[in-house]
């Protein structure tokens, strides 16, 4: 056996006790809700045959997959004249025929065409899984992350839509999330206002440009407007487009006129109109906190792949990117050979989702939660006499655990507090003869002589 | 994009719903029992340092394990003549510095060697995670499979062994099985044997042949021990211990008296003892089914890795190979330049749990429950009005469905059908004039109009 001193594969992370919690505690929260609105989870396969991944994500994601070496001797079925030229492209597809998960869409495609013939549509999954990506590791960024998605495939219903938006609402409502904003979009305004503007071949471009107002304001994205090809008058007609204000009814109000010429502009903000128009009937049941919704003309998500509604969620608690988005996409499952299925789904960041709850320390007492009582152990009498009240208080259903030695207290105690385990219980000769043994408020420090079924009582919540 | 008709990389596997929902039964319920006897959960990189693995499980397993293709131009630093030689093994490690997790148990001890600044010992934690192996596929055996580990590292007291057998009993009592054997046996015990014989070199050699008395019979053990290099004389030494017959104590009893000039042997016998005292003393409160254990001294489980006691759990409804198994483990993180530290620890076989659950049927309703109640959707008129008491619903906690278009009621039933879902809902122009609903019970057929509060106490639980 080796002897190094261990580390960590470059952008991999553990996760600890602590963390896990947490992380379990966004992902059953977020989980919880998709159940609620009729969502199935399924599990795909870490590793895909690299047939299925590649050409999938672009020349550029297609570098940064993941690629699995072939067992055994895998150079055997090499062509020599391509070791000696030593091309790694080349090499590649005869030495690596797995790679790893780059997202969870494109597996969802492959899961939906393969088993077509058990699944009944509209398909409603989703999926927690790690996806893998080559990326240069760096703050916030992991070549191993989890995915939260969730979406149907085989209804181009709009309720599927506003039904998002109130899944977003009600996920990070209860994560304790009391300010954030649901950018909506349709890929068909944007393609509206290209094709009034006369530029419809440019519209990616467009949205490119469109997409950085935030960040590089007006002056800016019109500067690279006329990088990409648009002319003055070209950008005098999109100004008060991209400049668009007011209310979401102003908003579209606006772009009904400007858009007037446009079928497939006029389409999205009717698309966008029955969105609305769904969630507002959602809506009437009591109880549920109205989400801000706000039509956002900038949001284009720079890629080149939805075509209908598009989504962005943004807390305005903390300086943070999307934290979540999402859209519909026709002919998902078309790179599959299974024509004319359309699909509509969302997905949650949840790495800075837990980065915000813990900025903002929105993570609840209960997702710290372990060990909820220590049984100290002096000597062999007292552990002998603590066996079965342990046991009693796990039948109750309480996490407890008896220090396995009879270490020095101090030592038991200090491990309670590493392990934020809140009640300690002390039992000496007083205790065993008494019946009664003593609890300790860790928090309080507070001290009192119960019996066991009193503490049980007392734990249990 | 590629147009392939897609499949799953050899040996892998996709998880339906149906299928998760069970998978998830299994996992919560142990998981549920772990964090009662005190464990808490952490989690590791599918990816480790490729010399993180490498060395760590034999020969063999170093060829299962899963490389990963270095990105970019992985070819650019191999030696030219490296590459003309086509020579597999001498090449791998200049092309991939990465793996896939083979097992949790190596991961487990490079954390603990990394983080033992931050963990207080005894440090008691769980994973739940898959691994990979590159073995060839067949019935059962899959090239991504999940391991569910729980292990104390820190601690040398056999309160945990004791707690491990409880844990044992809980978790698969809870899953509803009710006829499982815990086998126990301890490697000091064999040892004791072996130095008994006066073959102590020879121990691996012993046990393996005596693990396989179930497979191969008493004349095939002693056929494999005479290959083995023992002779007649030390096989009528070891035949009563093999044949060791009768209740525990009677079997210690023996032991006692064979190994009388073991120290080691003798060791190996009072450990046993103080697990079954532990058990014993934890047993006394109330509630709790016995386990059933059982000593048994052919128990080796083939690894030169335990150093104490030895667990296995068969179950003894259906045939099945052990759907557990675990034991202590000495000197766990020296591999990593730490030394001194002893574990102990278990791990349940959730596939092969699954396969005995699904038998013997055994799968609660409850594990199969999706969406509780589907609205039909008969018009445009019907869908708005269905809009808030959908939503009523799911403010209620009921995982419920409007079906998104007003598609033929066939074909809407025949959606419920396939997704098992209890109660569908029809509303019709009646029912939106004296505001009751019908509430039809998809198992009896049953349908009865209702208000939506009337329908929400009933479904509620």
């Amino acid at each position: 056996m080796s002897n190094i001193k261990p580390s960590l594969a470059k952008g991999t992370r553990d996760f600890s006790p602590q963390e896990m919690v947490k992380r379990n505690y966004i992902f059953d929260t977020i989980k919880k809700v998709f159940k609620k609105y009729g969502y199935a989870e399924i599990q795909t396969p870490s590793m895909e045959n690299l047939a299925t991944l590649t050409g999938k994500y672009g020349d550029e994601g297609d570098k940064l997959i993941f690629k699995i070496l072939n067992s055994g001797d895998f150079l055997a079925k090499v062509k020599p004249d391509l070791l000696t030229q030593a091309n790694s492209n080349a090499i590649t597809s005869s030495i690596s025929e797995k790679a790893l998960r780059y997202d969870l869409t494109v597996p969802f495609a492959r899961y939906v065409v393969m088993h077509q013939n058990d699944i009944s549509l509209p398909f409603k999954r989703f999926q927690v899984q790690p996806v893998w990506r080559a990326d240069r590791p760096q703050k916030g960024r992991y070549r191993e992350f989890y995915q939260c998605d969730v979406d149907v495939v085989g209804s181009d219903s709009l309720l599927n839509e506003a039904e998002f938006i109130l899944i977003y609402q009600e996920a990070l409502s209860n994560l304790g999330l009391s300010d954030f904003t649901i950018k909506i979009n349709n890929r068909k305004i944007l393609s509206g206002i290209a094709e009034v503007v006369g530029k419809p071949e440019l519209i990616v471009d467009m949205t490119v440009a469109i997409d950085k107002l935030d960040k590089i304001g007006l002056e800016g994205v019109i500067k690279e407007l006329l990088e990409r090809g648009f002319t003055e008058a070209d950008i005098s007609r999109l100004k008060p487009v991209i400049l668009l204000d007011g209310t979401n009814e102003q908003k579209l109000g606006s772009l009904k006129s400007v858009l007037a010429v446009s079928q497939t502009g006029l389409a999205g903000i009717a698309e966008i109109e029955k969105v609305f128009a769904y969630v507002t009937g959602l809506l009437k049941a009591d109880q549920v906190v109205k989400p801000d919704i706000t039509l956002d003309i900038t949001l284009a998500r720079g890629l080149n792949y939805y075509t209908g509604c598009i989504f962005e969620v943004k807390t305005n608690e903390v300086a943070m990117g999307s934290i979540g988005g999402g859209g519909r996409y026709d002919d998902l499952t078309g790179m599959f050979g299974l024509k004319g299925l359309t699909g509509v789904g969302i997905s949650f960041g949840a790495d800075r989702i837990y980065d915000v709850l813990q900025e903002l320390n929105l993570f609840p007492e209960s997702a710290a939660a372990g060990t909820k009582v220590l049984i100290s152990n002096f000597d062999e009498a007292a552990e002998i006499y603590a066996l079965p009240i342990l046991q009693q208080f796990r039948n109750a259903g309480i996490a407890a655990e008896l220090y396995p030695s009879s270490a020095k207290l101090k030592k038991q105690m200090s491990y309670a507090d590493d392990k934020h385990i809140p009640y300690v219980i002390l039992i000496g000769s007083d205790e065993m003869q008494n019946g009664r043994i003593t609890l300790k408020d860790m928090n309080s420090g507070q001290q009192r002589q119960l019996s066991a079924e009193e503490i049980i009582e007392l734990l249990k919540d």
